[in-house]
Parts: structure tokens; C-alpha cells; sequence
């Protein structure tokens, strides 16, 4: 059994999220029944995190202990062979032992992406999300700057009741606009179970005049999700890249 | 009844190409009806050419008279509101009640794109043509300078009883590399029915060695489709403009 670390590629559309779930598409799902053929037995493959349904990823990182004669590159090839067109398997490596995609992963880079131009584009439909409003980028940059650092982002996330801890620590947010696109770049050691998407959203809110930028500070030190935006829609949000040592 | 041109994208996957067919999905079909709605009586959109099923655009240009109080962008508008995601109006002009959109068109450039690294990326798949070799640049270039100038091309149609004239001008054939990615650029005055896939299924075939690239000079000289190369998939291919005036 040697450990591998493997770099996957995948459009989200069609998929309930990472997270195998019984008789539903997941990334995972279709990994772990892909390495499960080529082992001859039940396989477990470690995201470095959960995407949600719809959510994309450029660069998600997982592991997996195998049992194969197959060079890292001849497993690669194997799964692209089997994994549908959506899910590519871009890099295999073999890592020491102890690797583990979660625990070691050290921060994660997503890109949240939305179109404000007259005319939404056709050909990368499924990955922007589509704004009928300008929204200010001034605005949105001096409330961003108030969601960075270390803080406790409970109203920044679907499920305000978790029991872990839900102090995170974004360390950058920059906002990008090239042409009718607009893209936030997040940068943090974790992120929440849709913080990505209600920071998105809240920025949003404010930068469309809806919300005062101090709003944000009030979101995070206030007890209620209310006071943040609403969740932008998945199909934005793509996972970049996971650091490791 | 003013006279309107328009420009057009579309993502051609589900379409059984431009042309309006009883029954089928065409992107021609789509248009008139959302017009024919817009203008309270059957409308036609003439393009400046057909594409086959599956073949994309970014650049279709195409005209309609229309007797409507709308302005110009609230045609378009209006257009994008009820046509589906995968086909968008990216502009609409008022024009001379001559204009005529396949009388008019002056030449046109497509755009054929393969990809022939080791994964092939998940976001586009379906916009490029996956190859298994990879083909050699020098040799598709000195091919292709044989296919530049005028020529009767009745071996690169699908079509080779047509009756009207198959003689046809290509005058630039650029074959463009970036990373994974091969882009053969066709600059022509008009090209007959899968001239440009059969072009550049001849040219991949030299490249991989299975043709000289004196091949292609046979191939339009002699009588027989059969010296040509195979006709490269619809996917791959994009109307990326129309010239005019």
C-alpha cells in the first residue's frame, strides 16, 4: 500500500457536491468506485475539503492509499480512462505515508466569479454567476478589507449551530474586474461550510448599495446570520489550489 | 420594417446546426421563433452562412426585418430574455434595407481547436477535439501552404456532386500552438460544407505521419474524396466572424 496525492480538475454542475452520499453524484462517489476497479477493493480517497453541490474546482487536492503495480503516471491514465469527461485527474504523486490531504492542508485559494456586462457570455455560462446590477468595487474593497484577519465567522456560514470552532482566518480578498467579469480571489487557512459564498453575497449586497460596508463588521460581531448577505449561487465558485509544506 | 443585424454566439452541442429543420433544434429555429414572438407574425433570420450540428459560434452574423417599436438593445434584450443559455445576441444594428447577411458576407474566419497534452481539461471539453498523437507543426504548416490560393475544393465537401461551383479562395491558414492546445486559424472567402473539418482532419493526418503533405496537393487535383483526410469532429469548430463592407 503506498499513499498517492492527486490533483483533480472537475466541473461541479452535475454533482451533489465532493462528499460521496449513497445514490447520489459525487466527486468522491466517482473517484473512490474508479480506484475501487483498478485495486479490487473498496478504496477511500481524502479531499482536502468538501465543495459544495455545483461547486467547481481547478485544484483540489485528496489522497489515497493503493495497492497497484501502476506507476503514479498509469494511474492517472487509468482514471482519466474511467472518470466522466467532467472529472479529470490532472497529477499523480506518490507521497510519504503520513500525507493526508485535510490535516495537512495549510490554506486554500478559491475564485468566485460573477458577469455584470450587457450580454452574458455563452461559453463559460455554467460558471459565472450572472448580476443585473454594476456593483462598486471601492465599496466592495473597503468592506472586504474588514472581513480579513482572524475572526469568528459563524454568520458567515449555513450552519450557525456547528460545534466546532468557527473562527477562520481569510488572509486575502482581492477583487478583479476584467471586462464584464468580476472576481473575487479568497485566500484563507479554512473556510466555513458556504462562507465563501455568503462573503461573496455580502459583498455583493454592499457593493450594489443595499448594505453600508460597516455592515460586515456588524455581521461578525453580532449573533445573527441575518445580518450578513445572501449566499451567492454555487455555479461561481471554483476551488483554485490547496497549500501544503 | 426596418432591416437588423444581428451578431451571434451560441454553443452548438445541442443543436442540429443553424439551418431551421421540422422538428429539430436549430439555432436558426430559435431565433425566428423568439422573433416571430417579439413581432406578432413568422419572422426570417438570414444567416451568413450554415453551420453543421454541433459546430459553435462567436461571431455569426446574421439580418431580419422587423416591424417593431423595440430599439435596437431592447431587440437584443428582448432576444436574450427568451432564447435559451447557449445562444446569445451580442449586438444589434440598424442596417440599410440592402443589407443581406449571406449576399453581403465578404469572408470569414473559423477557428478549428484540438488538444493533444496528456489530460484534457474539463471546463472546454466540449470545444476542442481530443487527440491521442501529437501531430508535427512544420509538416501541417507546409501542408497547408498548398490548401492557401484558389482552388476547386470538391474533395474537401461533403458533399462532392454539388452542383454549383466548389471553387473557393482560402487565403490564410495559421496553425497556433499553447500548451496542450492546437488552433488552426481559416481565413477564406467561403467554404463549402465541412470544407474546414476535412481541411483539417488532411492536415492532423500529415501531421501524424499517416500523409505526405504533398497528399493534400493530389487530393485537390485528383477526382476523388478519398485522397483527402477524414472530416475532423463538429466540436472542435467555431465561427469566429464574418467579414463585411
Amino acid at each position: 500500500m503506498k499513499n498517492y496525492r492527486f490533483l483533480i480538475e472537475y466541473d461541479g454542475t452535475r454533482y451533489f457536491g465532493w462528499q460521496r452520499q449513497p445514490n447520489r453524484n459525487t466527486i468522491q462517489g466517482k473517484l473512490e468506485s474508479v480506484l475501487a476497479a483498478l485495486c479490487g477493493k473498496e478504496t477511500e480517497v481524502i479531499g482536502a475539503g468538501r465543495t459544495d453541490a455545483g461547486v467547481h474546482a481547478r485544484g483540489m487536492v485528496a489522497n489515497a492509499r493503493l495497492d497497484t503495480g501502476l506507476e503514479p503516471e498509469g494511474i492517472r491514465d487509468y482514471c482519466n480512462r474511467y472518470l466522466p469527461d467532467d472529472i479529470a485527474v490532472l497529477d499523480v504523486k506518490e507521497v510519504s505515508p503520513r500525507f493526508h490531504a485535510r490535516y495537512n492542508a495549510l490554506g486554500k485559494t478559491y475564485r468566485y466569479t460573477c458577469y455584470d456586462g450587457e450580454v452574458g457570455p455563452v461559453f463559460d455560462r455554467k460558471y459565472y454567476w450572472r448580476l443585473t446590477e454594476q456593483p462598486d468595487l471601492e465599496r466592495m474593497r473597503k468592506a472586504a478589507e474588514m472581513l480579513k484577519g482572524e475572526h469568528d465567522f459563524r454568520n458567515f456560514c449555513v450552519n450557525p449551530r456547528m460545534k466546532k470552532s468557527t473562527v477562520r482566518k481569510v488572509d486575502r480578498i482581492d477583487i478583479v474586474r476584467e471586462g464584464g467579469y468580476l472576481r473575487f480571489f479568497y485566500h484563507g487557512t479554512g473556510f466555513l461550510q458556504n462562507m465563501v459564498r455568503i462573503m461573496t453575497g455580502s459583498l455583493l449586497e454592499v457593493g450594489c448599495g443595499r448594505m453600508e460596508p460597516e455592515r460586515i463588521q456588524e455581521a461578525l460581531l453580532c449573533g445573527e446570520r441575518c445580518k450578513a448577505g445572501p449566499t451567492a449561487p454555487a455555479q461561481g465558485l471554483c476551488l483554485m489550489s490547496v497549500d501544503y509544506d
